[in-house]
């Protein structure tokens, strides 16, 4: 039988792939995420980012709580088949912590400490809302 | 005690850390790879990205067969501290298979299937020549 497409992506012993997101137009890396198999299928049916979260042992949309919707523009997979980059528009902050992208602290060196150097768009608290 | 940079960066049961490398200056994301904290400190002392194969079960110097070394600009990491994005200067093609960058294939929709879309550089034949 030919191989799908979904039979090319190489998931972990635990089922589960990196992905990256990218902005679609900067290419700014916005976070890493895991998918499982349904939520590559998921991704793909709705047009936005499904993620598995290894600690709540779950799947979700992203932005299912701060109303941040990443929009997929593109899926791309590497020559090895265990990595993707999915391309999005984003709008609004990508990170929980508040920031456009989650790798908002830079190694200083020779000073050796991480260094706050990305954009804060929101306020957690106040996106995060205790229900 | 203080914590270090390092302590900082959450390394999994296997001891090891996802780093995606991107251009420094386009943002294009280039590849991903892993690294245990020796190849952290290797990357970080010499400004060439050193990642930890898991199926050869040692270090290695990106670029140590095909000459096509990367050189580090910045080292960033994620909220969770659990990803580290390397942005480098890269002349030639990233990925093994001769291109650019190992995302060289795109999911087509509704086709599905993945298309080459990269632009190919080299051919592997000739730089990784059999020793």
């Amino acid at each position: 039988m030919k191989k799908s497409w979904m039979d090319e992506i190489k998931f972990d012993a635990n089922g589960l792939v990196p992905a990256i997101v990218e902005d679609a137009t900067t290419h700014e890396v916005l976070m890493m995420a895991w998918m499982n198999k349904e939520a590559v299928e998921r991704t793909l049916k709705t047009g936005k980012t499904h993620f598995y979260s290894r600690s709540r042992k779950s799947l979700w949309l992203k932005g299912e709580s701060s109303g941040h919707i990443q929009k997929v523009k593109k899926i791309a997979v590497d020559c090895d088949g265990d990595t993707l980059l999915v391309s999005v528009t984003h709008v609004g902050g990508a990170c929980h912590a508040g920031y456009r992208t989650c790798f908002y602290r830079r190694l200083e060196d020779p000073a050796k400490k991480w260094k706050v150097v990305g954009r804060k768009l929101f306020d957690p608290k106040k996106i995060y809302a205790k229900k």
